[in-house]
């Protein structure tokens, strides 16, 4: 695995857990963990469980003993480790975004192609029992003809203008802000309920243009300028005819994880938001009608998607349980030998439809999906 | 008063009921009621309390003992009456949206502007209590800067495709779907909240594309083309540098009358939703870091915006109520002699930002709405 | 009408108001107001529309064209003044409590009983439609045969222990303190919807035992000592074998005005908060099981008690509809001549159940309703 | 470990995934796994990540490698169990009921205080950070003195009455029923955050009085008899004045876990539901008098009590993180040498109360906590 923060605890644990739930599957082995910071990734490696530890990435990649490689380093490298990764037929996990650019994930995905193995991108949010039970009403068509399409990913960690500067808010090396960050997430979920999505036209704001970063060890704090998005929303037009609207900020106080949809079908309607990730909202036109109402699902039943092998009704899962179950599909991919789901493919879908969103906030028209 | 159904209902009421919680305002006289149907609109004098009807609205405006003419009429005949009722001196509450274009608003803005009379337009949602107190706390700065705006207005009565055809789904006499009937109110109270819209762009959908027109008397039933839209979408760049969402659709399962809106600002954020009409949310970054979270306000108490006249906290207000607070506020303003807020300059104003959506979806562009 | 004050104008409203949305019932006449102080009620029945007023109240039950006597000054006063009414041949309309101690109660039940007169007890929170809603889903066996009530009716305006005193905290005149107040209300609730209660044991508490009196005119603050409860909650056994919990207080930080209940069948539940008036909310055990949960049914539509008279979906009403609904009541049966729902019997049984609650205090024992 | 059901499958998890997230505590090894099925406690050592298993519980409490001994097994053998681990010196944590009688407990009690060790008793709910949190603002002061406890566990399991018996049902073997399972933690966390209870008044229901035993393996499936509560609730005055209501319910359809508590204090209010067990909500009689209203804290950030250990704001927990932060507790205390908390005495005290409530029921009055 390479990378060992934020990510990098969320997937160890996933690794660390997964057996004890899914006996079945295959038992991953922590082997080698990698960091460009010789402490950092010792200790890292020690608290989180990984036998060996190394600061060079190609020892990963290289290492005949391993079988899959995890890469959750910052994203402006992924490309770079995941083609080398493949192209020594490793099966590769991949944290979104795949790439930085459009075309370094079309060649990441050619080489993933190229090679005989599993690859997948870690869209996390596809694996919550409650968007899993979403996406299972969707396909018995319980509320019809998908019309009406409303998703967001609000955050509000940047609202204060008095927030310090960090790499995150640096293009060269995060690449986008909110829209890449969170809108990804907004866009692969819309894909994997809905569709694709054809046409775009976006809107972008930065709200606090310098921020502070303060001075590490010796050197002093100095105001940096601000070169991503702190929100940026679009509209939507789908294959299938829907209409959808998409919203991603960092400075929506008050939202501080607010992941959701809302989706109005022809025989009604699904709403989810991950701060109350256990629970699916299901509007029914063929309720009775003076009965008819939201109702609140708690997706926390053995006949819901995961939960048998979880805890009795009523009893919630967390936010790392998404990628519990993102190892699982990865693990059984590999026994199995079929094709992940998400994989490199959608990764590149997502980035395009990205792209065509800031196309069309540079050239303030609707952008086809298909012109990138 | 001309017109006498849902709205004429409404507004007839505010006017029978202004003075019992409002003692000190004029007391307005149900003199004169007009309709084309002369047993409907006899039956609905004698119900609602009209001393005379008629079925000719120019008896109306040209009588020399009415003061005030209420038009509540269809949309395509607002221009005609109003600017005649305002030739002759009277006051003028119209119903929203002005007219069925931008130009025909604008001829009765300079025919009011030239009449020494108060001239109104009922963008009744800036009545509701819980509004206004949005209203006062952006005002004192309690949210700080705002920067992102968020607004809906979702009904659900068209969302079975068996809906029957109704005349709101004629073009022809009802100038506009959603976007003119709904997306009217969802702009007026950003307008009213924030400030002026500079360039939008949309999106527009009519999901059943025929319905069904039930034979009335005699005749028989027919397929009639639904040529106005069941949804529409916008981006919005704010004259202040904030960016906003509006939606308008009558397709979405389980919203039966959902206006609301969410807004961030730069010290925390609001959040309304018709539905529960006597809450407001509100989000402050200054409290202390572990207590923090959106709060519900019930905005029914006496030091909240009209309270005083009304019950003990915790009572609650219902829809019929915001028609009771803007004749009140027309009242005062026949009283005083001040302008009316909101007046047919608002009305105008939320006119060209509909036309600007709709020449963005037909332009397939951003459009700046002073373009219009 | 005897009492002006925030019942007097509640009542008044729904006089003025009832035949503008109920044209067919009888349409009242607001003939006489009596109030003691000359000043205030000549003022309120200028405000409310009262054609004469006076300050004895004989006056009014002894007036040969008066046929209805709305009786709500303060409850020790309701005796004497419904009895002579009754006698007189009057129609009576009393505001709960009925009396202050069961025997006057049974007194004026009695005197109700024997004049061939309608006689109203206004428990007006049973003309709620959400709650009328709740009770059709109970009678249609929605819920199957209930078990458990949880019956609740929080305020919050006695938290402070600096508000000041009022004779609602004096036991001479009050008679009681949240127990009579809102327990009252929610025992009828109960009854209203499951049926009669057998047995109850309770528990009360004044947290603060003291309070100022604000000097009046030229008079001083003093103390007072608060001689009733600020909270009472109490189990209750009804006779259909069901279990229930009551709580009543107005010291609930938070809770304004918060009447509800939660009621637990064999089939489903239901829930209901007047905060929400326009909400009902319904668990069916019979959806199916990957579906399940509780729904929030907007009880505005036109298939839901009177709201057919009212606004289209999702137009909620407010606290003084239901006055509205219960003098409509009260007219339907003074004009076909059937009994009223609900009236002085309900009102005797209300108090024997919260004075059994009071003696199970005294007692530290389950007491029998039948007891007293 | 002794018990490898639902518990023990809660608990190997927590000592399987302390050490990732608390990496300074002492580290857990998982030695010997203890159930009465060969087949069954075989497999799940395997599956669990136990080292050894036994049939034989003597073999547990003997074994002088094992310093810790954690008892899940029926509530039934706890007390011969814990009694003969604690003789031996290990240190033991004790799933909740202590023992299935008071002087049982007591006895445990005497022989953990005996015995120079760490005892725990496992009211996992007290380690949930929301509730932690609620704790903490207690403690400050924030919501003033105590008044009012409103304590509830409503699970809905047994609404059906064709939901087949199983041991729960058994008194024999579970000793209680809703009560002596729910109103165990309810009891626990009221204890835990407002002090202890002085008297209680009880009332108790078994709705559905026989259930269908399925047949296992060639038995036939027969009537059985429910002995225990499906319900019971409670009324308790508290030694500092203050007053709740309690109830545990098994038949509350739609409630599937809903363990929750509403705090009323002289300068505000606290509401927590284990349904959304992220969040905390708060009211604060000391906000500005408009802008009052009750607030939902997602407690989720690093600030808040144990998320340090976690991730980053609104990314939630589940049910399972309780044991976790429950064995840190535990862990803690053995290398520190201080008392855990809660411990064998919180489960007397706890006992002692259920007591009460059963005596009350029994004698129809209230009972003294002291009298037994």
């Amino acid at each position: 695995m390479i990378g060992y923060k934020f990510m990098g605890k969320a997937h160890t644990h996933a690794y660390h857990d997964v057996n004890l739930f899914f006996p079945e599957t295959l038992v991953p082995r922590r082997m080698l963990l990698c960091g460009r910071d010789e402490r950092g990734v010792a200790e890292a490696a020690s608290k989180l469980g990984w036998e060996r530890w190394t600061t060079d990435w190609k020892e990963v990649v290289s290492d005949p003993e391993i079988d899959l490689v995890d890469i959750n380093a910052p994203s402006n490298v992924h490309k770079e480790i995941a083609i080398e990764a493949l192209r020594n037929g490793k099966h590769v996990l991949c944290e979104k975004p795949l790439a930085v650019s459009l075309s370094d994930a079309r060649e990441m995905l050619a080489a993933a192609e190229n090679a005989n193995v599993r690859h997948m991108i870690c869209f996390n949010y596809r694996f919550i029992p409650a968007v899993r039970l979403a996406k299972q009403l969707l396909d018995e068509g319980r509320i019809g003809e998908v019309r009406q399409y409303r998703g967001w990913f609000l955050q509000d960690w940047l609202t204060d203008e008095h927030a310090p500067f960090v790499w995150r808010l640096d293009r060269s090396i995060a690449g986008s802000g909110a829209h890449g960050d969170l809108n990804a997430h907004t866009v692969d979920l819309a894909r994997y309920l809905i569709g694709e999505i054809e046409e775009v036209s976006g809107i972008s704001r930065t709200f606090v243009k310098y921020r502070v970063e303060p001075g590490h060890g010796s050197g002093e704090s100095r105001q940096r300028t601000v070169d991503v998005d702190d929100a940026t929303s679009f509209l939507a037009a789908f294959s299938n005819g829907a209409m959808g609207t998409f919203e991603a900020s960092r400075a929506a106080g008050g939202r501080r994880c607010s992941n959701g949809f809302e989706i109005h079908g022809s025989k009604g309607s699904l709403r989810f938001d991950f701060e109350r990730m256990n629970e699916l909202e299901l509007y029914e036109g063929s309720d009775d009608p003076y009965v008819q109402g939201y109702r609140t699902i708690q997706a926390t039943e053995s006949c819901h998607p995961y939960m048998e092998a979880w805890w009795p009704a009523g009893h919630g899962l967390g936010f790392e349980h998404t990628f519990i179950h993102a190892v699982l599909e990865l693990l059984e991919a590999v026994r199995t030998g079929r094709e992940c789901i998400p994989n490199f493919a959608d990764g590149v879908k997502c980035q395009q439809i990205l792209d065509a969103v800031d196309r069309s906030i540079e050239l303030r028209r609707w952008v086809k999906v298909e012109e990138l």
